[in-house]
């Protein structure tokens, strides 16, 4: 486990309630949030008033608070999975960390409690290289280090602006592929980290993640929702889409995204058989949307995070726009969270 | 453990010796090598007899044998560690496996010996998925899938043509690493095997490899050759010459490049003080050579390997050629490679 040098004060725990009693589900996870401050997100669809335990630092936010800070017209963007992204737009911390609530704290090959804050700051204030592959895995990790033939010029590696975890025990398989295999459980603990290399596109999910919110925050965008978006991940790809413009912009602007350790423990939820409807409209729009991202070039002149969410939507909205209507309201949502960054947020 | 179902007469165990005795060595990797065929080359520059133990079936080659195969103008290519090209050009089977003679079988987390042939031939065996990087490592392994947003139309993958086999203990770290460092050892056995991405650059290193012979065999070049080259892998970087051939080639062609799994266990071998002369020549060059690969392109009509190492060494001659003559020299033994191939290889 890593052992990363963390201010209190840095850090925001968001968490996008979906149940309204986090009793169980923050108790479990006491040992490694309560010395954060927490930013919960109320599922707008969520009826009952939350509870929470007592012992932890936090601001709970409900549909009307988002309504109140984003002006109606935009509220649709907070809405389901997307809700946890008010809380990235309104934290004024440098790290995000952000977990499902039906995730607990995993336990690593030893038996031991993953620090799943500390990990995640580990690999945001370790440097990242994407420019060339080190086959030890993260090479600033205890004991680690570059292999032969590494060049010395990329040895200093560059500001790593996305930390992506996964996950044990139910891993986040599609529901295709979990209706296929019911049974499928990810049981496998691998201790590494690494860079993904530059150009390289990988499905980012949201269940687990962290991110350097001061060098890349107005990338985490809400933009892809599909028409039947659930209350279950595989009913959703915001967050794929969202994973893949933040890839695109930290390419271009020479940041770094690792994936890897911390794991979380996910439990059981939801009917994958019931989902597959859903999720097959997901699972069609990936087809057009990896090779787009796999191609687009952003221009030189997109200096700043919010210049390149802004010229990424333009080039959704004529390229994609016109092939699947669900794409323009992606671009047009991504141009609305960037005012909302620079409004609301502290752009 | 990766189970492969593997035909004995697919593949052949190549080994260089730089140690007349053998006996050590082959006993330790008695249970795992024993039902294939190894091809020995002995070290040109070693003067003693090549002590083998019983129970192998091997060929033993001599510098005699290979000045007759490759001619004497040829024979400089198959000196030092580039001593077991001469097996790769010599071997009919499928599937080369090589590992360096200061090896020996590693254990994995459960203690369990790993067989590194059955591994390596596993990843060779199953698809490879270089143009969409799936986070939850090797989707075509036991208990493994894709993850949710990997396209459907990516996930039947590509051949794999290289696996590149990882070291614990003395990891391969280059001199001044482990000169800074002396007492740093591997001890993370990493439970994980990865394609590496199209388009990234790694440090492929000769110690612990294998690869489809049939598909990629011609791009496993002896080619680049430091003036001091020595007899430790940190005096020298002809196979991370070779590795970044290797993989633009399989980027070029459509083949895929495994990394992590197996790990072998590495002995204690040399002084990285006194090596640091030879190997800061090497890790000079690789400032040059990195970038150069990173940038290169093939034409569209360099259609099989050979074509595509004779391409490739005409771009290193005409673009790295006036930098420095070693890069010339390095684009020479390319095609003279190239040629031995088609005449004396099965090419």
């Amino acid at each position: 486990m890593a052992e990363a040098n963390i201010n209190d004060n840095e850090v925001d725990i968001v968490i996008a309630a979906f149940h309204s009693d986090l009793t169980a589900f923050l108790n479990e996870w006491k040992p490694i949030f309560s010395r954060f401050h927490l930013i919960i997100i109320k599922d707008p669809d969520l009826k009952e008033e939350l509870r929470i335990p007592e012992g932890f630092n936090f601001h709970a936010y409900t549909k009307s608070d988002i309504d109140k800070a984003v002006g109606s017209s935009n509220s649709h963007l907070f809405s389901g999975y997307s809700s946890r992204y008010f809380g990235y737009l309104i934290s004024r911390k440098k790290y995000i960390v952000s977990v499902d609530d039906d995730c607990l704290p995993a336990k690593d090959n030893m038996g031991c409690l993953v620090d799943v804050v500390s990990q995640h700051i580990a690999n945001l204030k370790t440097p990242a290289t994407p420019f060339f592959f080190n086959t030890l895995y993260d090479p600033y990790r205890k004991g680690a280090d570059f292999v032969r033939g590494y060049p010395f010029s990329l040895r200093s590696g560059v500001s790593c602006a996305l930390s992506c975890g996964l996950w044990l025990n139910v891993a986040d398989w599609d529901a295709p592929t979990q209706a296929l295999k019911p049974g499928q459980r990810n049981s496998r603990y691998v201790d590494a980290v690494l860079t993904v290399p530059a150009k390289a596109m990988m499905p980012v999910s949201g269940i687990n993640i962290a991110f350097d919110r001061e060098l890349l925050g107005p990338a985490l965008v809400p933009a892809l929702r599909l028409g039947g978006e659930g209350k279950f991940r595989w009913e959703t790809v915001e967050d794929i889409w969202c994973g893949m413009c933040a890839k695109v912009i930290c390419d271009h602007l020479g940041l770094g995204v690792k994936s890897g350790l911390p794991y979380v423990w996910r439990s059981e939820r939801g009917n994958a058989i019931q989902s597959l409807k859903k999720e097959g409209e997901g699972m069609k729009l990936m087809e057009k949307v990896v090779p787009f991202f796999q191609s687009v070039r952003l221009p030189q002149s997109a200096a700043t995070v919010e210049d390149c969410v802004v010229e990424m939507a333009n080039i959704v909205k004529e390229q994609l726009g016109q092939v699947e209507p669900m794409y323009g309201r992606a671009a047009d949502a991504m141009m609305a969270w960037v005012k909302l960054w620079k409004s609301v947020g502290s752009g």
